[in-house]
């Protein structure tokens, strides 16, 4: 079974906080990165980038599970270009701490198809209204 | 129709970030706060944070919808005892971009019971894997 890398890609640095503050409740964990674009940066550079890492992942024979905040702008238009042009990757919107959390528990013993299937359900019933 | 108040609870510093995410895209928001607890931090300042927020909100005639990451630690602990203590609150689990973007675009249009419901099925729905 493949490894599953997580690379998460948002609007500002909230995904690379994100994954701190995931560790902060469950350790470090590998192969966990994540790149933000801000005001006036380079959408290239930011491809650049997301090309790199996942050519990486695919050398060591790892999937990459790309997250992304929202579906539309700079994130999602990147993620959606490289679904396209390489295999081995997923890609999932609407980024949150539970799904990260189902992830980091999961990723070592579900194949990618059912990993995601997890991610989304945990990510579904995790979020409500806690009301008395 | 009271206004309604963003307050984000987390861990670490990411719902300081998703603020500053969301207003990447959509412009500066008022009444947006955001706390963190950090490694080592007082629960107790934060819950003092939280309550001060809280009753400047009630002040001014505003409700307080609070976002946490996860159900469980210290952000969730301390919201369900000011949801406990104070009226005019609402909490909602597993923050995201989605659910904020939602929440600005409509805070001013919807009371909060119907606000909430909107936020949870815009979050739903927009959290999927997206395929070719």
């Amino acid at each position: 079974m493949s490894k599953t890398a997580v690379l998460i890609i948002t609007h500002g640095n909230f995904g690379v906080e994100l994954i701190k503050s995931v560790e902060m409740i469950m350790g470090e964990q590998e192969d966990a990165k994540a790149l933000g674009i801000k005001l006036g940066e380079s959408i290239e550079d930011l491809k650049r980038e997301t090309e790199k890492i996942i050519l990486k992942n695919q050398e060591e024979g790892k999937d990459t599970l790309i997250f992304v905040d929202i579906l539309g702008g700079s994130p999602s238009n990147i993620s959606l270009y490289m679904l396209k042009k390489y295999e081995n990757i997923k890609l999932i919107t609407g980024v949150n701490m539970i799904m990260l959390i189902e992830t980091f528990q999961s990723r070592d013993f579900e194949k990618i198809d059912m990993l995601v299937e997890k991610i989304l359900n945990s990510a579904i019933e995790g979020m409500k209204e806690i009301k008395f």
